[in-house]
């Protein structure tokens, strides 16, 4: 494992719960098609971007949630949603900036991203 | 003005400079073809949405600049940045915000985004 | 209910039946998570803009399936179809403007677009 | 020249004025790099698609008009408000048609539409 | 069946099986509603522009495959990973063209298309 | 230096001149605001990525050709077009491949990239 791996990893912490963190070192979905695409995740996105100083997870969290929605991106608007609350953020924040989308994106990104936060805060509140 | 309209002024004032409030107030540049644009923009984008509580104003600017650039409005991303350094982001904060994005858009917007953010804080440090 | 609620209400009818007016009013699926949203949609999109003068609701409708095609969005695809034949659109035109759309979206997004049209449609003359 | 060829000059008349459909066919900018662009927007977009029966020159052009600003595209938002003005819009169509959009695309690309279509009023009534 | 139709039929079989070339002359899914959308498909797409010379189908391919990709459009990414690897694009090349990606559209879009890959190649493997 | 950083410098020279090589090396627009981008192009983007085993530098081009097209992203348009005819795409294939996305993207895209395709090729000619 290189040092940005372990970086990687590290950070990834902030963002989900134990058991995930040790679901995606030890079984990865494309490892049969594509197994850099992990290590790519782990070392770049997280090992060199979100471990970077300057911005708290919170606020990351919020960037990349915006982001994933403005882009009409389903899976990873659940993914992300899940990992904002881990890092952190309410369920309060994270409704008002999906409404705080709509003069951006208008209302059917926001409708549908709405949508899978209510699943996501009801599974998590089961 | 609508008590919508008067608390959009109120909320926008988070936002912008006092003389940047004026000018919004007083001068119209869609004034002839479409006057009712700013109407909504005051009433509803900060009247009723930038306005509600649950999240504060930072947090709002840093959703607002992240969904510009993701869709590669290059005005608007000027236009939020300099909204942002007003509610309070540093220019840390959103350097980072943008480079948190590199994993979910790409180099390329936010290469573009970063050159206007450079120019923006060259404006603001004259 | 507001001036503006009520507006948008009335305004709803010209592109929605009685029963779905309805369960407009009396069910909301965000009721949980995000009850304001469905207030902007009324208030907003309905009230403030749909009911505006100088255009029709059929061209109203028109512009709307466009623009929720053009951005790829599924659920909100069937939704306007819908709208827009309760606004009076023939099926011949909803087909028409799809196709008009080829030339500058490509063909990936008009034949999803068209498989939907053709779901509605099935579903209406059943 | 094809059948087609001819059947687009045609309709392209329904959309500009003389002078602009004998430039199209005069000169072409992309003559040097790819010639057969020209030709496939005048066989194609113009012969095969917007000649088609069930839908008028108006609706057509207010299609094509809601899914370049819905897309983001400058130059061809200036064009095709031009050409829908020379279609049968009025400009309070065109303004109604972009006011329409916010709701589903949010302030930003209204705004840059907006502003265009001012220029293009502004040229026309000099 | 015009020329068109039939140099873009002759062109479709550097893409698909006899099989589903087959399949695509004798049902159309979308008969009912927009017939002349398969045979604008053939005859423009295929006929018109897949047939230029100038570029070798494999290099089409991955134009094709990358553009659907980068627009999130899952079902062609489907159609079009199929279409390539039938031109002689190789699984390898495939995924390295989906993995050099990432810096331009970053993960989400790449991981989605990625997983339909994955799906295609055992499908294939079986 | 790092090692990947050496990597991507070297992957870079089969997409750029000389020239071009040292300016990217001694120079950085950025540099005040944000030097760490250009850190993560040339480690992440080039490194990583370009430098890959598995597809060859002109299909490489060919893909980040047509995803920056598809974003609409002309700066980028420009940059990648120039470094695609350095890594050995002839004029030719560029104009086939953007010829070959009007049926995917629609003709604005692709026409606003042939007039930047057009530029690059008489600069490079003079």
């Amino acid at each position: 494992m290189s040092e940005r791996f372990t970086k990687g990893l590290e950070t990834i912490k902030e963002y989900v719960t134990e058991e995930e963190a040790t679901r995606m070192i030890e079984s990865d979905a494309l490892a049969d098609t594509a197994p850099d695409l992990r290590k790519m995740i782990i070392e770049f996105a997280y090992g060199d971007v979100y471990s970077r100083p300057g911005l708290d997870a919170k606020s990351r969290a919020l960037v990349v949630i915006t982001t994933v929605v403005t882009q009409g991106e389903a899976p990873q608007t659940k993914t992300h949603i899940q990992r904002g609350l881990h890092a952190g953020l309410t369920q309060t924040e994270i409704v008002e900036a999906l409404l705080q989308l709509v003069p951006y994106v208008g209302f059917p990104r926001v409708q549908n991203a709405l949508t899978i936060a209510q699943q996501v805060f009801a599974e998590k509140n089961e």
